[in-house]
């Protein structure tokens, strides 16, 4: 089973929020998903997983300063190469539309591919990964937060050379 | 007396909508301020603007292509220079968050910067340019609008050596 | 076997010449890989194809316009989904360093997720996709597209759920 | 007289190498230039400069973690207001081209317009700000800072009132 790491920190909350109904729509696609705070998580753990999600609070139109030194530093000590071929992706909650957001959004994007991950973007809804802003229903964001959880997953099985169970299910050959 | 030019296109007329309030705080600010369409400005307006704003709907994360044709193709035939030095600035309309609004807008902001053109940001708003997005009410983006158009016509009076209005009123020497 | 899709356009030449080392890595690889000109490719070549490699000059920090025409105008005919799950990346020739290259990089690669597409990132060379810039040697930039052509034929092979042929003569499992 | 601050921080000595060159270029113009490494920087000294220059080396496609935190964190206390309407630039040594070195520019650029900074382009050279990549030798790294010293200077000098020294030498009214 591939397994999947979320590693956020929040500023006032809500980018924590994000969190657990990305997690359960991960899993509900049946793959395993540990979460982490920025201050708890392990190189060990970052090097095992298949995939990683990073959840940032919008600051200044980039990545919290915490997780941008998580990967300037700790991700850095074997670099090039542990993250490679992973499954990438990002998540964010800013304020009103315009407050940099999407901006924060694909800057952490960018430290992810320069890592060497895998993203996927969704023509769908919120292009570039769930995004919190003012204007969005609690009921909305969960389910843009449950749809990028199953995209990733989804994304995740089609490396790992499995179906997802939807299609199984759809009794896709 | 200053001059700024607006260029846009709209794609469902809510960019379009943005123009009005942005020419109405410029104008009240005591800058003039010319608008034009994308198919119809000239390059000879555009150098003879001591600042361009450019009002572009949110196209894949990105500028429009006719917008980006006319800095491609017609501001391109006496580059570098003419535009260098100018007041620059972008606004646009997206649909909900994350649909590429910020990116646009940045895209946008990125060209006009490449051009040699001076652009300010805003910390009490929508930080990098007008955006609407779904969520804010017509009241909103309104005063949104005002806001940048007080904050780009202060700045050309800046550059042009003068102070704006409200500080004169306010009887600041 | 896969099929890939190059589409690019080139302003002096450099851009067109960073197609053949490209295109060569990628059916070294045994996946088929079909060029064309933004003039000249189809809206059905595209959706037919399993992964698309733009290739934009560098302009004004952002994708041409006549490519950028062509995702508004011609790809948006039945969006959001055709190119949802394609492989997708890009590549562009610049000036000399701080020209925009990057950001032209980027510009389209934001383009190609916005429409669904799946985007690697190298670790190891030129991050965000092969880029020609001043100081650069021939031989340098031809290594950096083959390279770049080798990784998108073997994401195109993961995502097809094939090894790729270098894998497969190493006897890995 | 108007006052400058850089703010740098350094990974491998070529960051710190730039600042010399910026500094003097700045303060031949007439503009003073105090020089801060981002450990020993305080927030009085950023609230009282003019205008504020970061060289951040070129991390993952972003800026320097401690840079960041000092936006996210020092800069944040009095937020929104201290840092608007002041200069703001960006330079950045990264490795090849294609190494995230733009990525990183605009990054910093992003949080400075996000505290309501004032952010000129260059239409003939490197646009966004001074860039070290490989393959550019020191005499034009040298130059290619110069040149933007003398830039933010004008910038500063023009948006404080004054012509630049070189235009009252040319008789300019």
């Amino acid at each position: 089973m591939p397994a999947m790491l979320i590693i956020y920190t929040t500023l006032r909350g809500r980018t924590g929020q994000m969190v657990a109904p990305i997690q359960e729509a991960i899993e509900g696609e049946g793959v395993s998903c540990t979460v982490r705070r920025v201050e708890e998580v392990t190189w060990e753990e970052m090097q095992a997983a298949d995939g990683i999600i990073v959840g940032t609070p919008t600051r200044f139109g980039g990545i919290d300063w915490q997780l941008k030194r998580l990967f300037d530093v700790t991700a850095y000590q074997d670099y090039p190469g542990p993250l490679a071929g992973k499954v990438g992706g990002a998540f964010t909650a800013g304020s009103r539309p315009g407050s940099g957001a999407e901006l924060a959004l694909l800057n952490t994007i960018h430290v992810l591919l320069n890592h060497g991950m895998i993203v996927q973007g969704n023509a769908f809804g919120a292009h570039y990964g769930p995004v919190w802003q003012r204007g969005l229903t609690d009921e909305e964001i969960v389910e843009t937060c449950r749809r990028w959880g199953h995209l990733w997953a989804h994304l995740e099985l089609r490396l790992a050379g499995e179906r997802p169970p939807a299609e199984r299910a759809a009794g896709h050959h």
